[in-house]
């Protein structure tokens, strides 16, 4: 159960009216999900949040199904389970079919395990060069 | 400091030894890393993660770069400073340059903001289908 | 579906009546949360657990609503369901409403953000002095 | 060892010398940390990053200290050093001196403690009203 | 809502029939848990957990059943309800009782707490001898 | 750095004198380490601190290298450096020798694999009785 009242979808106050229409209009999408209806319960940070999501998740030097398949990273590592469920279905639009999440939840599992095993032997970096 | 002693690169230890000489091969590499010469103080041990490893880290429905960011995904977000080191050390010889690495934590750092927004309000699931 | 069976509110066990009874007159309640019920199936860890919150959970420096806002924030991070949802109930007595729980959140999602981009970028400390 | 290089206090490029600018004169501070001169490699995040901050972490329903106790609260949990650090400074700068600070540990571990007792005896939620 | 439909537990897929049957062996069971199933629609995987799993999970110089406690505390800490549960009725069957499940909770919840408190305060490492 | 000064292990204060002799006597000790230095900045929560862990670190229905090996497990996950090496030598006096504290390790990160593997796939609940 949310902890606060979802906001309507067609509410009328107009910054939350303007981002749930940017929302449906850069992901043409009809409905709103629930994420963005809670976040509505403070319509500045609602629109700030939006604005950095368009930000980050737009296609850039690396694609969309690379961005979500990092989403579904994140969310498994972290155990919330709206986010895998809404990524998931993000990324099975852009591709992402079982074989690949298979894949990629294989390397969730395997690198949860490593760097556990990393802190536990408390293990001293070798020397890399940096990037850039 | 590493809590164990580092097995020498050469030891002579028959199951430590094959692995040592399989990582190099396999990778190319003529050095072993600290991680690996950790987990040889449990030869059985090593053998079996780098058997893992081996099934789970080569190119399949996903690329090498894929499967190299997913990890840096998962480190990043558990902050395991060894594992961010190496992972972006490998990336960085399969393509990852500065922009990448750039917009990669830009969607690492965006999903540990949102999973815990999500949390916070208690979000409850939309319904998706399932994949596959 | 708890783990184990959940105590007797009305427990004759000594040390679980004497806490149940010393929870319900320090917090001016009737009822007693599930947690301290499951608690009391190990009546010693329930007396000291209440113990150390009696001594933390309390009026000082910090006022009753900011430990609170910071119980919320360690229970969003960590994405305890039952604790964000109890603290939650706890600070609304205590005058958190709407607003201020957005903007609790608001700064609890931004801090799981910079927290992990710190780390994926490996950041090392500015010099700052000491507390105290 | 930062990951990246970190950009020049003083570079020339605008929208980075745009956001430095303006992160000195909000915060009334004549240096750039560390994390703004990782995030510059990346000019639109470090713009967008910084956007985000600026909108909520600003004066509103909580005062500025409750923010960064919040920020400490975060960071604490999860382990991040840096953050640990520099928000410590700046809550410092706010007010928090050492006996705060020690109550708001006190508090971050105690409900780090419970948190995970509850996970662990599963235990169910209470029936608690929504906020707002 | 499982992310992908669970494989059948009669499954004639050469490899996930000879994994599905070592497991009732192995574990004198007649049933196949959910997580396997889940893992079967990827049977390279399914394979290769299980065998790390029975590698790790055979008694040696730690037995079972403090295996099966360690196993506890590490789902307990990261919040995982699935694993919580399947790991604790495990450990019963090896002899976790009421009793011993509040202890090992209390030593859980203990040390997130500590562990925290330490993080908070930036505690630097006192000096001790490495292992072996 | 630590972010308080830690307290000098001959302080007069009677709160942290009582609490340190205490610890010298019940662990046969002579030096006091930096966490109990540094939570001596706010005695009453030292004092409380130290209560709950005499309550739950002594010998009970688990052993004391039991409880040591939990709080291993627990810090691991963590990842909290400071915590991994004191409890790893704490354990190590208790007698854990390299080899348990490798399948201790095996262990620790198994799980924190198969933890995000059931997460990942969203995998639902078996059923199994309660304890106690």
């Amino acid at each position: 159960m949310p902890t606060v009242k979802l906001v309507d979808e067609n509410s009328s106050h107009p910054t939350v009216k303007a981002v749930f229409d940017d929302i449906k209009a850069t992901r043409k999408v009809e409905r709103i999900t629930n994420f963005w209806r809670a976040l509505a319960n403070n319509p500045e940070q609602l629109d700030s949040v939006w604005r950095h999501m368009k930000t980050v998740m737009k296609p850039g030097k690396l694609d969309m199904l690379t961005k979500e398949i990092i989403a579904i990273a994140v969310s498994a590592t972290n155990g919330c389970a709206y986010c895998i469920n809404s990524h998931t279905a993000a990324a099975q639009k852009l591709g992402l079919d079982a074989e690949k999440l298979g894949e990629l939840l294989a390397v969730v599992g395997l690198f949860n395990m490593t760097n556990r095993l990393v802190e536990g032997y408390q293990v001293e970096p070798d020397i890399f060069p940096k990037i850039g």
